[in-house]
């Protein structure tokens, strides 16, 4: 039995309390200050409002931000549940109260682009801004895993990604169960590439959703289409791998998760009423409350891959769908101007 | 304006008639043995009755069987367009018949496996059955492309593969048109190998749609157990493409052309049925007169990466989902026991 203390009660956060009290462990709830009512509602009937789900009858146990401490106290794992909006509350509030000997494991997902373009994951955020002489174990969850279904016990399968094989096997072991089934990488840039650059493409790819139902949303799905998109995000993400230097294997990783996003994720409906014609500020406005990583992500990363055009290291020619995706959301370039041309290639 | 002549009359080859008649082509429409009603409908009404479209209403000329020499005169390009189980058809009649400059490109997908485990294309296949010092070009076609959406004009992204860029770039200007882009490759192993392959593993993505849904079928979908099969059918493709000495990049055209097999295909249909629990016999029974090359095509990989892996040359285990589709299809297994652990991996 270990004590798992989860920061940030999003719904893939407290999703992962199945997994981890169906293995003996006790987990602690904590929400951010943006989780007042998430806590009440799961401390007074159990009931996750966002997730939709009753979370397991016994083993958890619910903190409100000010209690942290003692959440922290005697604690074996820190989950770090905060979306890619939380991180920076979470290295100035939290990071520095963790003590060292207890490893994280974080469930965002996402990359950061610095100035000079070139991309760094939320870990190694994470790392850059421990407080001096401070180290921690910094870990991260990545792959194809929607929360729903995970707290649905369907089978899903993930990838847990650190420096260290052993701490990697340990945070494995708390959370391994018949239906959530878990790789080990060392390699963090190539995991967390994967899995951030998925959000970006799987709103290229529901841009065909889109086109195809038209803006009545009368119209068919098309799937000759969505397939071509997805094999250029399939191609385009492939080459980002490279650059950030994330091992090639990762693809797998990123098509299984730009899968389940175009299916079961959020990003779809972003996508889908951008390529419907409406513009990027009326779509936002239809999607009220729901999170948008998909348009962070993709924004950080075309202003990365431009910063590396810019000196030399990529040619933009070679991303023809992520700038189209960045025109549609920063540049009022309408959807249907898919560069569909630029797809295509020779290999003699 | 070139004339092509298109041997076989199915879905896939009637629907090309659209893109070639637009560039100013004319299309010669010959009928199999198994096509003479198909002929006689766009004869007399120009209605395709299995691609349930009316054909483009000038520019097609219609051939049965028994005239297929007239409409070979003249061609500067002949299509084969039968299925997998036409191929031999093909090789015996009417490679024969093919005058040496006609290059050729078919649209048939799939791989044939030798005894010794080593598997070849089906342009390599032809080119074996050729009559001593025949010569021809023979092409392909590959990526991701339903028939239906081919007619109605929707975006497709495929690719032509041959030895001869040349020719190749000639095919390309005889289709090329705002909806349908074509990429060109002299990789004919890695192209053929990557749009065959995706036939086995929709049947594989499959299975986890048929275990949601429940042999009713009033289930729901879940999409974290298809991508998790997805993802690990992009993982074992991967490494059939290396085996079969196909350039890596080619696991782009399997992504995408996965992704629309799962979405639009038939195969889609088969491993739903697999995995709603019905046997193998019982779910052809109720696909009757549907063309079950996935069926084929898994069999035959498996049967390939037996016989390799008996040879040393690749470890089976490296292959848990092949197999276990195989095992469905030629075993008795049921699908519910997919082999989910088997999936994880560890990278250090």
């Amino acid at each position: 039995m270990k004590i798992i203390t989860v920061i940030g009660a999003g719904q893939m956060a407290s999703a992962l309390s199945f997994p981890a009290i169906e293995n003996g462990n006790k987990v602690r709830l904590v929400g951010t200050p943006l989780d007042r009512s998430v806590i009440d509602s799961v401390k007074t009937i159990g009931f996750h409002p966002t997730l939709k789900r009753q979370l397991p009858k016994t083993g958890i146990e619910c903190y409100q931000i000010e209690e942290v401490n003692k959440a922290l106290e005697g604690a074996d794992v820190v989950i770090c549940g905060v979306s890619s909006f939380g991180v920076d509350w979470f290295a100035e509030n939290i990071l520095p109260i963790i003590p060292e000997n207890i490893p994280i494991l974080s469930i965002t997902k996402g990359m950061i682009d610095l100035e000079d373009g070139s991309m760094i994951t939320y870990p190694q955020y994470f790392e850059s801004k421990l407080p001096a002489n401070k180290k921690l174990s910094i870990n991260a969850i990545g792959g194809p895993c929607t929360s729903y279904e995970l707290a649905d016990k369907d089978h899903s399968v993930v990838a847990f990604c650190g420096h260290d094989i052993e701490i990697l096997r340990m945070l494995k072991s708390l959370f391994e169960s018949p239906y959530y089934h878990i790789s080990l990488s060392t390699d963090v840039v190539g995991v967390e590439c994967a899995v951030a650059l998925k959000n970006a493409y799987a709103l290229g790819v529901s841009l065909a959703i889109g086109l195809a139902i038209g803006p009545d949303g009368l119209g068919h799905e098309h799937y000759n289409s969505q397939a071509g998109l997805f094999g250029q995000s399939v191609k385009e993400m492939k080459h980002l791998l490279e650059i950030v230097g994330g091992g090639d294997e990762n693809i797998i990783l990123s098509a299984g998760d730009l899968y389940v996003t175009v299916f079961g994720g959020r990003t779809r409906k972003v996508g889908t009423l951008l390529g419907q014609g409406f513009s990027i500020e009326e779509s936002i406005k239809r999607l009220e409350g729901v999170t948008l990583e998909s348009i962070v992500i993709a924004t950080r990363t075309a202003r990365g891959v431009r910063a590396l055009a810019k000196r030399g290291v990529v040619k933009l020619s070679d991303f023809p769908l992520l700038i189209h995706v960045d025109n549609i959301i920063n540049a009022g370039a309408t959807a249907v101007d898919i560069p569909w041309s630029s797809f295509e290639s020779e290999k003699i």
